[in-house]
């Protein structure tokens, strides 16, 4: 069985389409203006750029699935979009239409005993968390476009951040979701419940889909109890291998008070210092590397600050830490994490970057960062490795900023021989090439080289059952011989 | 499209079938003995008794991959076993072999650092929790039937237990599977990584789909830090409203520090009093409801009882509890457990029950324990409600003991007036009819009437395209037109 990509629409089909399409939602949500659409046909770091009939913007699910209905039977491609703030061209079209989420903002209810929230997929993120404080509870999926993404795309794209060490990715973070499937029915998941044994796990399958199975309308949020102390750490140490031993003992000490392990190294902290003007130096001297560390809970007067006194000053004692600061106030937490979140924006004025987002097991992460920093090193001397984050979950932002005085499309021409160096480590320690920013575009042409075959080929069986026309998507994670693009950007990034 | 039950094997190809696996296999894992196959008959209430040709021990994945392979080119029906303890007929074979997994019991790898174990689906899970004890750690899955149920079995369930409140359901305490599909082929996901972003979620398909989708024959499991601080205390209430009400405030408190909270009523404390002679009263008077909670921590000295002393005391005060008693000692601890623990033996000494193993939003808890209780009462005046279980998580073993004095059969004979009564309540706010045992064959035919449509319908798309055969137990979970017998057992249980 094969599927092929959604052919070319000529203008006459076109037009009685989106006739049809506005007539039901309002001319003013059919929008063909080019000005209007070229903001949805690029991706944030501008590495692709699409095209598309129109950017439909239905108010309701019933909505949602009168254009997919409508869209499925003229044979017209689906690109589902939140915020559009995706990292790997998951939501570029390449004909079709968009359908844009952004009108389904509701926060339909909100359960602060069942501890739980049903939010449609257009809520920004932030809005998602501001509704949970202002019931006590706590939201905790975090990233650092949570002021303009939505729901709908991190529960799409099974998004990751911060907190991940702590309460999961998105995935475990919705009991139930509404679905608009490809021949335009609606699968009402809407459950609340913690557990539910009635049949297959349907939920799993359209997170994580990247807008290909199914249009995520609406999800049941898991809340938990607002957190109400917390301590935050900036330590030195000599090592990644010092940090996953640290890591150890603080989990082991703290359980699930310990939230963020994150990890930088000398490089990664130079440049935040080099080119954040309010950024202060944490830590008097200098050190190979660098953990964020916080511990929190919900608990009123937990002894966080002691837990940090207790494993770090053995630490330091067994000289497993060189040096510490513990934040005193939340001015000072603030400063802290400011550091770590100016590392994307800082890179840039380094030159050119060529940036890989993997995973390995945690007991692996120290062998990694050093093994593909050498490998890397060794390919082009004077590449300076910038290979920092979510250590506690295994997974680096394995970042490459150009030599120093190197012109920047030859760094970027060895896009290619990086990733294949970096990622056949990662495979090695049997990891992933895509921790949490998912495949999309980008990493689509790259996944048949790493993934088991047997699961790929699960993945296009899936496909094919739940999306037997294509029409969601295509193109992305999977290719099933649509004419887009090359999956790599020519020029990097 | 449909898909037609296997049809019943004529002696001939059975035995060249089962002599292809004696081959490979060795003649000792090809049982054909009739008194060693009726142990793998029966479900452990003895509701169903199946038959099969032989039941086949692989002793390993790729044996397994063989024998699937083979019962797939002769068309012969696969049920896979573990241990045999599931409570819905879902191991129950109606022709076919019956796959049992028990020799794949090997723990392959326990990685500390990374906090994870890959088991073999034959592992019993108390051996599981033993060797990451061994290491300081904790597989917190717990089941009354730990000492005889197998992991894989386990997983293929999606299990519950007493830990859900603070660990999650068995789906969430595996990180990665490996699987042997219908078709014979392995899909080795046995990925130990804390994110993983490359594609479609396969592993929650298989979990919960048991053994319709695909055999578990291993998995990469969650482990946790160590518990090293304990508290226990059992609370007398007047009403599940004020169980409810507790329930909050001791979440808002301990955060993950609260591990369990489980609840019974008045009738399921006596019985367990009458029947079991060790049992002593745990509190001097007699109350409404009863709570049985933990709070557990990792951190060595964690001031749990101060927790319970301000949480519980302010309750007292408040006139939310009316006694409690926070264990002393271990034993004391243990004491409470059983207390819990014994209650599905201790319904058997008063004669016929009706049982039902449901959710309900956690907010609606209470309400859900007094409408249906008033409806069976109301429907059958005598009738003792025996409404216990995982009340944090809105799971309720909502049981039913006959009338003293009634006719046992003539009981048994409501029993379908009874599930509907319940389970209509269950559907009315928005509830599970099985919440952690699995639909199997008791709930199959039930199943229709409370699943949305087009989520069954989705399971269906789903088995047709994992399982074109339907070879792999036909009849479980979803009716394909197979000659199974009536899913509700007549004599009831």
């Amino acid at each position: 069985m094969s599927i092929h990509a959604v052919p070319p629409l000529t203008d006459a089909p076109a037009q009685v389409l989106l006739a049809h399409l506005a007539e039901r939602l309002g001319a003013a949500h059919v929008r063909t203006d080019p000005d209007e659409i070229a903001l949805h046909l690029r991706e944030e770091r501008g590495l692709y750029t699409g095209t598309a009939l129109a950017v439909v913007r239905p108010g309701s699910t019933e909505e949602v699935a009168f254009v997919v209905r409508e869209c499925a039977a003229a044979g017209v491609a689906i690109v589902p979009q939140g915020g559009n703030t995706g990292l790997v061209g998951g939501g570029v079209p390449y004909g079709g239409i968009v359908l844009s989420l952004a009108r389904l903002n509701r926060i339909r209810e909100l359960d602060a005993v069942n501890a739980t929230m049903v939010a449609e997929a257009g809520c920004v993120l932030a809005d998602v968390q501001r509704a949970a404080a202002e019931a006590g509870l706590l939201f905790p999926l975090s990233l650092p476009s949570e002021g303009s993404c939505r729901i709908g795309g991190n529960l799409a794209t099974n998004a990751g951040g911060t907190a991940v060490l702590r309460y999961g990715n998105a995935r475990e973070l919705a009991l139930g979701l509404e679905v608009v499937l490809a021949d335009g029915r609606i699968w009402n998941g809407l459950t609340a419940l913690r557990k539910d044994n009635t049949g297959y796990d349907l939920k799993n399958l359209f997170m994580g889909s990247e807008g290909t199975l199914g249009i995520i309308t609406a999800a049941v949020l898991k809340l938990f109890p607002g957190i109400r102390s917390r301590a935050t750490a900036f330590v030195g140490l000599a090592s990644p291998h010092d940090a996953l031993r640290l890591f150890e003992r603080l989990r082991a000490a703290a359980g699930a008070e310990l939230t963020a392990f994150e990890y930088m190294p000398r490089f990664a902290l130079e440049i935040v210092l080099r080119h954040h003007a309010a950024a202060v130096r944490p830590l008097a001297g200098e050190h190979h590397s660098y953990g964020l560390i916080e511990l929190a809970s919900p608990q009123q007067d937990a002894d966080l600050a002691g837990i940090f006194e207790e494993v770090v000053g053995a630490a330091i004692e067994d000289g497993l830490v060189e040096d510490a600061t513990i934040a005193s106030s939340d001015a000072q937490r603030l400063a802290l994490w400011d550091l770590r979140e100016r590392l994307s924006e800082v890179q840039r004025y380094e030159g050119g970057s060529i940036k890989h987002d993997v995973a390995v097991p945690v007991s692996r992460v120290a062998e990694f960062i050093d093994q593909a920093t050498a490998a890397c090193e060794s390919e082009m001397p004077g590449v300076r490795v910038c290979a920092f984050g979510h250590f506690g979950d295994g997974n680096i932002h394995f970042n490459l900023s150009q030599p120093v005085g190197m012109d920047r499309n030859a760094f970027l021409a060895a896009w290619e021989t990086f990733n294949r160096i970096v990622h056949d480590i990662v495979r090695e320690m049997h990891g992933s090439i895509s921790a949490e920013h998912g495949i999309g575009l980008i990493k689509r042409d790259e996944l048949p080289h790493y993934k088991d075959p047997v699961a790929l080929d699960l993945m296009f069986t899936l496909k094919r059952a739940l999306d037997p026309a294509n029409i969601l998507n295509p193109g992305k994670v999977l290719a099933l011989g649509e004419n887009l693009p090359d999956a790599l950007p020519a020029a990097g990034a």
